[in-house]
């Protein structure tokens, strides 16, 4: 495990900060803050539409005390935690405000804040992302206030560097990182991800670049600031990529209700078993649904992470990646 | 100009609208509502700080009053505005909120709202995204809310098509569509979109796959519900597209403060003078700068609406191209 000390300290980025928690907690895995209105346990709805009626409000502060439930009950197992803005935006400014009341106190946790958005626009526009989810917007007196105030945020990569440098400029100044979309985990990535760009593959093209945008803001865990979006659905191309961005740490989505397995998950770390994490949404927050017990769904969450890290943690073993003072 | 009936209304999409309102105004222009808080007006911004302080809150109504005036004194020369999500994102749930109240006034006053939010992501999640922007998101007691209720959005293709077919659904029930980005304007727009699969560029196949995602939805006047956008400042890669994408719409950024002049777009129309709409936000909304006349900014901006109307016209006419009964 790393310790803080001033001289690492000055080198450290996101990752190795990361890495600190994944090595203090044993545990390579995020948990997914993506709520799905059909599947909030009724009994949490109808009191949050009890207090403020049928209105966005409702679903908003039911999602809200959803999540802190959850997270209360596994802070301890996860370094991070990964909210899908898509399903808080469903709900408008509640949902927004939600989201960051959430954060908020997922930050107070000690978790880290991926904040899955995937954003991506031409370099002025992209400025104002990155201040927006990264960094800080300014206020009339010129002072400045950060409203999400997440740690990485997923982006895209189709506009190119100039998009991507926005987010790098706040990544430099305020020890953020991102997670470039490289190859996703749904079935159709393959229609341009895998096209042929001369002999390499355009993910295997945006790879290259993933690499060479990081290579100013390598940390003492050999990691850059610039990570990648690997699917564990795609277990060959993982191989491929892990070996082709070194320094390059990986998000790693698919797991669970997409398809991928633990064993699948492997190929994204390296050999020390350290440079990823897994993420599960679904498969952990609504474990509750296969226990049947909606009273307990906090309970339910718990031990669906532990299920889950256990499973990566003997995926590792099996394939000789487990870090050696790890306990299974 | 088409008119509306029975017959013609079966088949209409929202491109079919788009282009009977830019017909009825003879302008295919929209306007971007980007607010960036040091060019909004001194004295509206203190106005709202008196208000409520030197809060977010402050900062996005102003922002909504600044597009409000503007939208009051431009309703009437353009078909459509064009709000830029990021902007509006910097201030979180107070400017998202304002950004919702914006597009509904825009919408009271018969404006076509494209939703300029870039939005990506796999599958399930995109189903998020186009109910939020586009649709509507169910409520606990079973009925359904819109909470932008935006015409367009302009979505990535990076992910392939289940990412894009959320959108479509969306689009078949509700009348609505989308702007897949293309070839986007930014200087680094070449990085990936320019690299060669075989004989095309990505970007080509990109253009191919749009067509092809659009070609159940062709309404009246030859164009899909499935639109596409190609940036002002690449004439050449243009002219190539118009003629690769025959059924597609363009939305056509970069003009004005990107560089890109009115004879620079004239390539994105079809030599009826259609299939295009050409967006400029900082050039029109604060032209008032130019002007030096900050309590007159909604004013400014709209000579420099009509400013714009008439350099996109006289391009047309100077390649042929302006539809028989428009003026300039």
């Amino acid at each position: 495990m790393l310790k803080k000390n001033q001289t690492t300290l000055y080198n450290m980025n996101i990752f190795d900060t990361l890495i600190e928690q994944i090595n203090e907690k044993q545990s390579p895995i995020c948990i997914g803050l993506d709520p799905r209105l059909k599947q909030i346990p009724e009994f949490l709805v109808k009191k949050h539409v009890e207090r403020h009626g049928n209105i966005p409000k409702a679903v908003a502060e039911a999602f809200k005390d959803f999540f802190i439930q959850i997270i209360d009950k596994t802070h301890d197992l996860v370094p991070a935690v990964k909210p899908q803005f898509a399903f808080w935006e469903m709900y408008g400014h509640d949902g927004i405000k939600a989201l960051q009341e959430t954060i908020a106190y997922a930050k107070e946790k000690g978790l880290i804040i991926i904040a899955d958005a995937k954003r991506q626009d031409i370099g002025s526009t992209s400025d104002a992302y990155a201040s927006s989810i990264l960094g800080e917007s300014p206020l009339p007196d010129d002072s400045t206030k950060s409203m999400f105030d997440t740690d990485i945020i997923t982006i895209g990569p189709y506009l190119g560097s100039d998009s991507i440098n926005s987010f790098l400029e706040v990544c430099k100044e305020k020890n953020k990182g991102v997670f470039v979309l490289v190859k996703t985990s749904n079935p159709s990535s393959i229609e341009f991800q895998d096209q042929k760009i001369n002999d390499d593959r355009v993910f295997e093209v945006v790879a290259g670049a993933v690499e060479n945008w990081g290579k100013d803001s390598i940390g003492d865990s050999g990691f850059s600031s610039v990570g990648a979006v690997v699917g564990a659905t795609y277990p060959e191309q993982a191989s491929k990529l892990r070996r082709l961005m070194p320094h390059t740490f990986f998000l790693v989505p698919g797991y669970g209700s997409q398809g991928g397995a633990g064993a699948d998950t492997v190929h994204n770390f390296t050999n020390e078993g350290t440079g990823a994490i897994v993420n599960s949404s679904r498969g952990i927050i609504f474990a509750y649904e296969k226990d049947s017990n909606p009273e307990q769904f906090a309970e339910s969450a718990r031990s669906a992470t532990i299920n889950m890290k256990h499973d990566i943690l003997s995926a590792l073993q099996a394939s000789d990646k487990l870090p050696e003072d790890w306990k299974i």
